[in-house]
């Protein structure tokens, strides 16, 4: 008989096994169970929770995370779900409101391919030039542009947002004036946020900013040091500084211009108007608004000021084989170097919408962009005369994309109410004013439109159409750009999507990112940047959100910030958290200014005394400089802990004055220090506030929080612990936690009202930090996201896991290196400092060969050098499997062998291995081969390389002569593309 | 004075500058205006146009394409929001439908890295191992799931769906038995459309489909062949077949089980129960429903019948350095080799899809999926156990995740209707029973919902939650799976999503594909498969759709059917389309059944005869030969084209039998064959039909139709001139468009009665071709959104470029190389054949040395050795650029003169560079190198190399060796992975 049925299986269903089954955490945390086990063995602990507990100690130890509503995590597709219900409270309407931000078109290409791409989001600040060639050329794409159409010798690239770049270009007219003149002129056409942020910035920095109608500019008491205005104002009129320029460099004043882009394609740039300075924002250029950020700002100024430029700036230099290649120019300027000297506190920026402004540049091309401006304008102009035939003032300023309409005393709100009804957003300048700003998505079909809404919702008897022909260009014929622009052929050559795609691939080629290897960069925390989390920031119900939008139209944001600030509060034992810093050292200045607003209202104004560690980063003293503080260093013991005797010290001797500690936990060395509760103890005693670095929050999620130690402030890194890609240097998130007592100080904003979240009762706050009111809020729901799907315990898990990853590695390193600092129990942190130094002696070798050579080896190098020098700094994150992990220890141990044979004499001190590293393709396959190794040694020493080998693109980046050299310009290009194609 | 105003501009504002400035034609069509100048006058024309009038036949030209909707065509953000508001017309809702199409959680670093890929989606069908080592092996991937799952030997890579499968099947049966048992039965277990697809192949074939219950299955006439039976069950019982199978042996009769993957992680494998053939869908593998298609089917057999395998087969073999790769096997047995004696027509197939579910297990891992695979069991357990609390009968067989429950005579429309209106779709199995299916989406919160809609919209007193505990498992215990499987370590290491991220990318980094450099390969169509159209392809609402949903939640796709429908017909002249075939062959197939209805329908029963000329592709007689169609070929004159003398010949000798021509057109040669309407003509004036197959449809849009010309029926590959991407080897789509004739008998659908669009007036259709009714339907999105953004102008720009790009490179090249075929003004078409075959003379060379030396220059071969042998046949497409076109040039231009220092004895015969070709870095870099050429030559042969270098990961692959030691299951990965980690 065929088929017969047989008893059923008596296994009863669990519901356990009715859970859904798409969870997050074992995709985020590598290491399985097993491997967990046979890890923490090999670190001599029975299992991973003995290990922590060891290293953790005890007397910080936190009660387990409890964030109820998402305790459990969702799973990725309930997060999803989850995520666009959310989204969908937000209404997408067309925005006029212009001031800083426009809609725009992103190209699908750029989309899918740059921000869409781990290829491309993933990847670490270029400081390894040899395998970041690809978004090193991007970005002198973007410096090319923005001179070209700005007019000026050189570009960074790049900054935060439009507002702070104003404030940087501030502080290089008052560095320029060598800190003698204290005045800064501010024109009244800025944007409102762009003033306020300066406000603020001269605040911390003992400037005095005074704003007025450019016109009436007063240098009689010869203690101005620049002046700010606006081209276009931010009503829309177009003024012709020529002459405002010529005046204030008479008086000795260097003149900063805010500008756009866009009309820069049309308009004589500011270079050519004799502007020293030029800021702006690259937003516009392909980069959705995102309800304020992130987006790529910009400062060009003349080779004169090279020295006091914030920012990355990107030149060419040679390689090893004398090649042209690019890397990091001038990085002495720069805070991980001169600290409180820096020009400014920037490492993170906005590298990735950077690259997507440029590319935007490269796709349409010189031709394509102006075609852009002139209809952007057209259709403004078109608007304009309609608005005049419907009886309403516009005005007779010259104007480029914004027209401002006199609609009567007192009717302005009422029209824009009007507006939103039509599913517009308009700007209400003044009680009796609007503007309307238009962009690249403006259709006629939205002009008449707008007819209608300033007919007063009837019907009008004429359109857009009809009156085009007899509308004529409102530029100012005087001011019509005549020079050419973005002339190089990168800008005119790859307009079709199959060019592009395949330059935007032949980049992404030479870039080493986390698709390839890990990138244990000590302090950065290079984690998994999850698919799922990256999936809502490119939705349009999150991305196309003017931040100025009525509050009525983005309550899925306001929900999603509501929570978010809830959820890192619960993770970091604060009681309110700012969304506004855009990067962790923003989040260091805004956290000093708020302990300074704390002191101030108290009536303390003489509190300025700022004690860092000498182990800390660069951009704690940078950002204490900024907020005007005396930095007072100390020193670190033997075992790398803060010196806490000298810190007690100093404490006491600063006692009237100390107004905060900056101390990051676990430390730069990579130990919990025990002391850390007497420390916090010791500032506070004194009247100090302790100020936390949170770039190491990785170690302490679950574990233990910031608050519960002890700190009032902590700024958060959430393109580190909280997963937002590093994007090859920015975007970045940097809120900060504080405690109750702080909380009413918090920023917040000028055009939309802001503070902490949860709300405190009462508020007393900054003026704004960044431009936006919630910095870059578009990439909030990747920390969101996270911490939602990892709930309690995988969030806990994380810490732990980053701890015991690091420990496995340095377990399987000691014998081969020393590890310096270690916690008490012989266990370090999340990462661990590995000495290179006697290599020096015994071989000749430094810190830099071995980074070098790793790159052979497919590998991206640690941190080098920081915080000691002569050494790397490893974290290799949760994400990262045991097997990923052998790998790289095994890279470093073949790496000692190497070393080992010069040492012993094997190979010799000056030409080996090491020295030559890194090897191109180019250089292997040479015709000439004169190395006294093997061409397989220098190119494939391991196996994994030779089932899929990453290349470098050059040989070793010759620094010294990029700087002494300096070329970061438009002609460079022309020059690298000539000599790239024979280089290589 | 300051900013003093100056007058306005005079210019006026032109409507014309007014238009959104995104316009696609530019992306796609890539030569400038200026380009196309140059082009043409080089080509010895003033204009584009003027070439093209000489180009294409007068006769045939038609009136401009007037799509009047889409005539100016949509910008790239025009038609993102026509399409969100088309798709906003489908209803989401959840499925239970079940048979064989199941609801699944794509993993989003899948979704992300591999669908929404142009690195993974571009490619083409891997013909060219060395450049494509990363999909062929995650393609032997899914040959070891399979084969894992099923307990089988062998497996292929892969198959259009389950229901042609399952004809496959079918057909090896009746090949296994040598033609001489006529008889196929059916269970009447299987899913509806599963018998009908085999009821209408066997219906060409001219076999019998017998449907009956298989327990009462008759073997005594002797003349049954084979029987396909379903494990689990349509109707979700499932059966112990092994005394069924033991049985049917015993009668010398071969056993096919249709079954299911998830199902096998938890049920004894039909390879164990001993079945001859297994097929499937892995569709509930991480690939959305999408309404239908595509998605990977499969068949596996053992390696008795591995001669009769239809479809793609990976296999190991080894390269010129004795290392092991990968490369298709057993080629012999396909249609481009063995034509109407081929296994099967397949060609295009669903590669991306295949590889897709391939991943979904690498990244589940065995555990995962076993886990997946009893959660849904359970939930369909807690259903059952709760439909019974409710009163209901749910019948006391075993089943894996499909419940039936008895609703009551009459009942089942109406609990349905109910379900809808809860959100849920069920299966109304009959009118007193529906089915529902769980699956990896479902929650035990819907579990709860539908108790609800079966206790007749009231809240029932008890939940899942409550009862699971008590429910017990319902599979059968007799049919547990106690064997292991996907043991190998490629599905144990990658569950963590970095390194799964790691493994996808590095696959892709050995795989040349368009973003890498143009891939020339005549008849292939490798055009921009631009980003805009991708991207509604993974949109929810188009993704999530069951192919067999209500009407009445899928009007959006309903919509876009029309409207493709109507623009595919003002395209090629037609009157009605069949959207269902979903590859060209596929449409070839469905065509001739079309044709052969219709004879049928007249009485002529006894017309089987189809012409086809000896150029034709494979597939042609492939396809005829499904039909049952006797072939006669007819060959071609010395200048290509048809010899029409011998084709009258043949008409006329087979008049009264002749029923088909099939016919290229421009033909495969690349000649506009100015004859073609007399062979029309000759065809009908016989009584034949003419069927045209439109893989060449790039050179007609716009210019000319098949309709116009006189064709009866065409395919066409809308993954070719309608811009779907190849996907390494599928999906695509072969819609058939008919005269009106024809379109009464275009194929209908058992589930979902379907016909042509436009609708005819009278229908009479033939069965259906392919499981799904509209094919697959989630890409054609693609070609719609193509046609919409380009428009008339756009669309017949495209096809003359592609015809000027053609011959700018034949007229570049024919100094070098000779041009074979030329149309009457000396013209090619949009693809043209250079010949090297004087080279085996005049240098040992070959037409492969040509296509692996190419590799070196980082470029993909042209077509090889198809028309014609020792020759490659190059089709540029109008997405390339002048430049691109350029460098291709260039590179066969030094292959050229590497070829001419052979023919002047400087290089040797045997020893050269071609012969060495391809040069993969292992060999440039080894230690020893005995080439007599350089290895700078060797792998830098041109300036753009140097730039950037695709590197091949192997050295020229022995196709013989490999298909002699047959390995392409899973102790091969094994090996793989360890030689494989040697090599390189
Ligand atoms: C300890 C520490 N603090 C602060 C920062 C600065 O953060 P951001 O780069 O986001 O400005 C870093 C950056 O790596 C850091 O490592
Ligand atoms: C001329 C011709 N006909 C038919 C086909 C078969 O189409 P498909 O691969 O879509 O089955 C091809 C494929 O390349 C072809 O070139
Ligand atoms: O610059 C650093 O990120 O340390």
């Amino acid at each position: 008989a065929v088929g017969v049925m047989r008893p059923f299986g008596a296994r009863a269903i669990s519901i356990e096994a009715l859970k859904p089954s798409d969870s997050f955490q074992r995709r985020h945390n590598s290491p399985t169970l097993e491997e967990q086990k046979v890890m923490a063995e090999a670190c001599g602990f029975e299992s991973m929770d003995a290990l922590i507990d060891a290293t953790v100690p005890k007397s910080i130890r936190r009660p387990d995370l409890d964030m109820s509503k998402y305790g459990e995590g969702l799973t990725e597709s309930q997060m999803l779900a989850h995520f666009k219900a959310l989204a969908s409270k937000n209404k997408v309407m067309k925005s006029y409101i212009g001031m800083g931000y426009y809609d725009t078109h992103v190209p699908t290409v750029i989309l899918r391919n740059i921000l869409e791409n781990p290829g491309w989001y993933t990847q670490y600040t270029p400081y390894q030039a040899e395998i970041a060639q690809g978004r090193l050329e991007s970005l002198l794409n973007f410096q090319t542009m923005i001179t070209d159409l700005t007019g000026m010798p050189m570009s960074n690239a790049s900054l935060l947002d439009e507002g702070t770049a104003a404030a940087e270009a501030m502080t290089m007219c008052s560095n320029v004036a060598r800190g003698r003149k204290k005045t800064f002129l501010v024109a009244d056409n800025c944007h409102p946020q762009t003033i306020e942020v300066c406000r603020t910035r001269a605040d911390g920095l003992g400037l005095k900013v005074v704003v007025a109608d450019y016109k009436k500019f007063d240098y009689s008491s010869k203690d101005v040091s620049g002046v700010l205005v606006q081209y276009p104002a931010t009503d829309g009129s177009v003024h012709d500084y020529s002459d405002f320029i010529k005046n204030a460099h008479a008086h000795g004043v260097k003149v900063v211009m805010a500008t756009d882009l866009l009309s820069l394609t049309v308009l004589t740039p500011p270079g050519e108007l004799g502007a020293d300075m030029v800021v702006g924002s690259a937003q516009r250029f392909g980069v959705p608004m995102g309800y304020g950020g992130p987006h790529a700002a910009f400062l060009a100024t003349s080779q004169e000021y090279k020295r006091l430029m914030p920012g990355r700036i990107i030149g060419m230099s040679i390689d090893a084989t004398g090649k042209p290649c690019l890397r990091m120019a001038m990085q002495t300027r720069e805070q991980h170097i001169r600290r409180d000297k820096a020009t400014s506190n920037i490492c993170t920026a906005q590298a990735l919408l950077a690259n997507m402004a440029a590319m935007y540049a490269v796709y349409h091309g010189p031709e394509g962009l102006k075609t852009i401006a002139n209809r952007v304008h057209g259709l403004a102009a078109v608007f304009s005369a309609g608005a005049s035939k419907l009886g309403l003032e516009t005005g007779s300023a010259p104007f480029f994309d914004t027209v401002k309409v006199m609609v009567g005393e007192g009717k302005a709100e009422k029209i824009a109410k009007d507006a939103a009804s039509h599913g517009a957003n308009l700007r209400v300048y003044d009680s009796k004013s609007v503007t309307l700003s238009f962009d690249e998505t403006t259709t006629i079909g939205d002009v008449n439109t707008l007819f209608k809404v300033f007919a007063g919702g009837k019907n009008v008897d004429f359109s857009a159409e009809e009156i085009a022909s007899g509308v004529e260009s409102r530029l100012p014929s005087s001011l019509e750009r005549t020079s050419a622009y973005l002339t190089h052929p990168v800008f005119n050559q790859y307009h079709s999507e199959h060019e592009l795609l395949r330059y935007l691939h032949r980049l992404q080629a030479k870039d080493l990112s986390l698709v390839h290897s890990m990138i244990p960069l000590g302090s950065c925390t290079m984690k998994l940047n999850a698919t799922t989390e990256m999936i809502p920031v490119t939705w349009p119900e999150l991305a196309n959100l003017h931040p100025f939008a009525p509050e009525d139209q983005v309550q899925g944001y306001q929900q999603m910030f509501e929570e978010l600030g809830d959820l890192l509060c619960e993770i970091t034992g604060f009681d309110s958290m700012s969304l506004q810093p855009n990067a962790g050292a923003a989040g260091e200045y805004a956290g000093l200014m708020v302990i300074r607003a704390y002191h101030h209202a108290r009536g303390d104004t003489h509190r300025n005394v700022c004690i860092i560690p000498v182990s800390a980063h660069g951009t704690n003293p940078a950002s204490a400089a900024m907020c005007g503080m005396k930095i007072v260093t100390v020193g670190t013991d033997a075992l790398g802990n803060v010196d806490i005797a000298e810190l007690k010290k100093a404490a006491e001797a600063h006692k009237d004055n100390l107004a905060a500690l900056m101390v990051t936990y676990p430390s730069t060395h990579g130990v919990y220090e025990e002391g850390i509760d007497e420390i916090c103890n010791i500032i506070h005693q004194y009247g100090g506030q302790v100020y936390m670095d949170g770039a190491n929050m990785n170690a302490q999620v679950g574990l233990t929080s910031p608050g519960h130690i002890g700190a009032d402030v902590c700024h958060l890194n959430l393109h580190k612990t909280f997963c937002i890609p590093h994007g090859g240097g920015g975007p970045g998130m940097g809120p900060i936690g504080v405690k109750k007592h702080l909380a009413p100080f918090l920023p917040s904003h000028p055009v939309v009202g802001t503070g902490g979240f949860p709300r405190p009762e009462k508020t007393q706050p900054l003026g704004p930090i960044s431009a936006a009111p919630y910095g870059s809020a578009l990439i909030l729901p990747i920390s969101y996201s996270y911490i939602a799907m990892m709930g309690n315990k995988g969030l806990t898990d994380a810490s732990k896991l980053a701890i015991l990853n690091a420990n496995y590695m340095a377990k399987r390193l000691e014998d081969h290196y020393p590890v310096l600092f270690r916690g008490v129990n012989g266990t370090c942190a999340h990462e661990f400092i590995i000495d290179l130094r006697k290599f020096k002696d015994t071989a000749g070798i430094e810190a830099e060969d071995v980074a070098k050579r790793l790159m052979d080896y497919g590998y991206h190098a640690p941190t080098m050098s920081w915080p000691v020098s002569g050494t790397l700094m490893i974290e290799p994150t949760e994400s990262e499997s045991k097997a990923e992990l052998d790998r790289f220890c095994d890279a470093l141990i073949s790496i000692r062998e190497e070393i080992a044979a010069i040492e012993s004499g094997e190979a010799g001190r000056d030409d080996n291995v090491l020295k030559g590293a890194p090897h191109p393709a180019s250089v292997v396959i040479a015709e000439e081969w004169t190395k006294p190794y093997s061409r397989e040694v220098a190119a494939f020493p391991a196996s994994w390389v030779r089932a899929s080998k990453f290349w470098p693109t050059t040989g070793r980046v010759d620094n010294v002569f990029g700087d002494r050299n300096l070329v970061c310009t438009n002609p460079s290009v022309e020059v690298i593309d000539e000599k790239m194609a024979a280089a290589a």
